[in-house]
């Protein structure tokens, strides 16, 4: 993949799309309006994807998962061994995501992209082995990755959202799971925004303090050290950042390409966001923002992007659980535009207004 | 139905069964209290209904109908005739409620309470006919109803409450149809709340600045003239309400007596339930609300209730169509609480804190 030419082949969003869109929903037998944020989904679905009458029937959460480098200097509550143990528990259908996801029809793609241990003999329809790197290095001590690294996370990402595209698909959402990634996000957060570190680190899975004291530090060295450049999202991605975010921040480029929609999770995925955002300003046009998240410098990231969370639900669980929901929000929006009645085929008078 | 019976019978919550559901929570394989609100709904269901792993298989959304004698003040944008013409599209599908709750997996009941045309000779499974009234008379003359229709409003409510729980329902949802319902409703919250009249006064399904200004004179006569009490919700509502209105409060307080979970929809159900948790404010522990209205004066009403919403998609059709969105996220709550798996059935390492 030459990031060049993907960047060239993501479009702007067809402004007379949204208008044919909003002229339909204006026909509807309600108020104009009255159904406020469903009625803009419908519309961004219109106009991301080119469907006069979209069905959101496919859908596909991409769980990436790795490891890193950085648990090294305790900065989370739970072991670095659990990023395995989650992914044996996403393949037996046990984890939040697999319930939510579930619930809102759509699949699981459990993706390897920087697991420390290895998955042998795993055969599952919905696992997939793509390890850049066995866990990232610790990046308080030096880069995490090398350039080449991130931009083979980045190419992954890109690859699925094609192939997943080519089998069908018509709307992805981004999840990840990676014992201590919220260290990372925060340093990719706080060098794209521009923000504090304290402002933009928080408790990830749920740490005391001293802990956090310690997390911030390690954020402070790691961005010191390496030294990443704001203006290069790649070298973001492959100082301070993390195999699962970069492979989100493909999938969201390779979406874009496709004019697919992809719906973003919560803090370390709108991390990967950030880095695509910064590579292609126009993927933010593919984006829905899923939720707003419990981790502080959330807020930052979607300011950054501009986007406006669906849900605000208290999640902070990550896996691409807020993502699963958001869905079906998203697909209310296109329902309504293709299921509901004209005010002419119910004979309801039209109102006043407009 | 006597009142004072049906008050009795509503039971507090049991916090026993909340510790309960906390300890099971607390063992599936995620950090404590990660998935936010989700988790709070499910605590809340299992209190609820009692049961230990509570499945909310069998929904129902009543859309109850009535006009309004005060429509002839040209409060609403729409014509009166439009309450009419929409039961009928209701009845055939295509009403924005009918993709909502279809999406959610939810029943539409479509209860004609006080709509002023008749509906002879249609016999469909999700059409109730309990008509009290054939619209409300005009409150900026008089009471809009009698005490007694007021209470058989109530009594409608319950009924259907009793019905459909011995069909198996366990969830509930409430929804409305009634050109100028949200005139007696801004009515109602002023009075029950204190609050002023222009403050929770808003602009319906879309009036002008002329038109909401005589709304806020129509509703400050309405209540000069009749003088409802606030400390008896029932003159209140049969003063200055209306029979869907009534039929709402009905239902919750037949849903709390029968342990029902009912989610309140937007800005006319909320002074439905307004009422109901004057009757009886252990209402409240059965109540969800579904979402925060653009009507100005709902934010009001949630308060004097102590409810925080779920969703906040800037909706305001009414209907039961942010009920039966939210049914979707507090099944995602029960779901994760039934679906999940153990950190000892998976396997996984639990973390440090708790």
């Amino acid at each position: 993949m030459v990031l060049r030419e993907m960047k060239s082949s993501i479009a702007e969003i067809d402004g007379g799309l949204l208008d044919q869109a909003q002229k339909r929903l204006d026909s509807l037998t309600k108020p104009r309006g009255s159904l406020g944020r469903l009625e803009e989904f419908a519309k961004q679905i219109v106009a991301i994807t080119g469907r006069a009458m979209p069905a959101l029937d496919k859908k596909a959460v991409f769980t990436f998962a790795g490891d890193h480098g950085v648990a090294d200097e305790g900065v989370s509550a739970f072991p670095r061994e659990v990023t395995a143990q989650m992914v044996l528990n996403f393949l037996n259908g046990g984890a939040g995501i697999n319930v939510l996801a579930r619930h809102a029809g759509a699949d699981v793609v459990v993706v390897d992209i920087g697991v420390a241990r290895e998955f042998e003999g795993i055969e599952r329809a919905n696992f997939v082995s793509r390890k850049v790197v066995r866990g990232t290095r610790n990046m308080r001590k030096g880069p995490a990755m090398t350039r080449e690294e991130a931009l083979r996370c980045l190419e992954v990402g890109a690859e699925l959202a094609e192939e997943y595209a080519r089998r069908g698909y018509v709307i992805f959402g981004t999840g990840e799971m990676g014992i201590g990634n919220t260290t990372p996000s925060s340093a990719i957060t706080a060098v794209m925004t521009g923000r504090d570190i304290e402002e933009v680190t928080g408790r990830g899975t749920g740490i005391d303090e001293e802990t956090w004291r310690r997390k911030v530090e390690v954020v402070r060295d790691s961005i010191s050290i390496n030294r990443p450049d704001p203006a290069d999202p790649v070298d973001v991605l492959a100082k301070v950042g993390g195999a699962e975010i970069g492979g989100i921040a493909g999938l969201i480029l390779g979406a874009a390409e496709k004019r697919i929609p992809v719906v973003i999770d919560g803090f370390i995925s709108t991390a990967g966001a950030l880095i695509a955002h910064a590579i292609e300003p126009r993927t933010g046009h593919y984006m829905f923002a899923a939720h707003r998240s419990q981790e502080a410098g959330h807020g930052a990231q979607l300011e950054r992007i501009g986007l406006r969370p669906i849900l605000d639900l208290d999640l902070r669980l990550g896996e691409g659980t807020g993502a699963a929901l958001a869905m079906l929000l998203i697909e209310a929006g296109t329902r309504i535009y293709r299921e509901m009645a004209t005010f002419e085929e119910a004979a309801v008078a039209d109102g006043k207004q407009g």
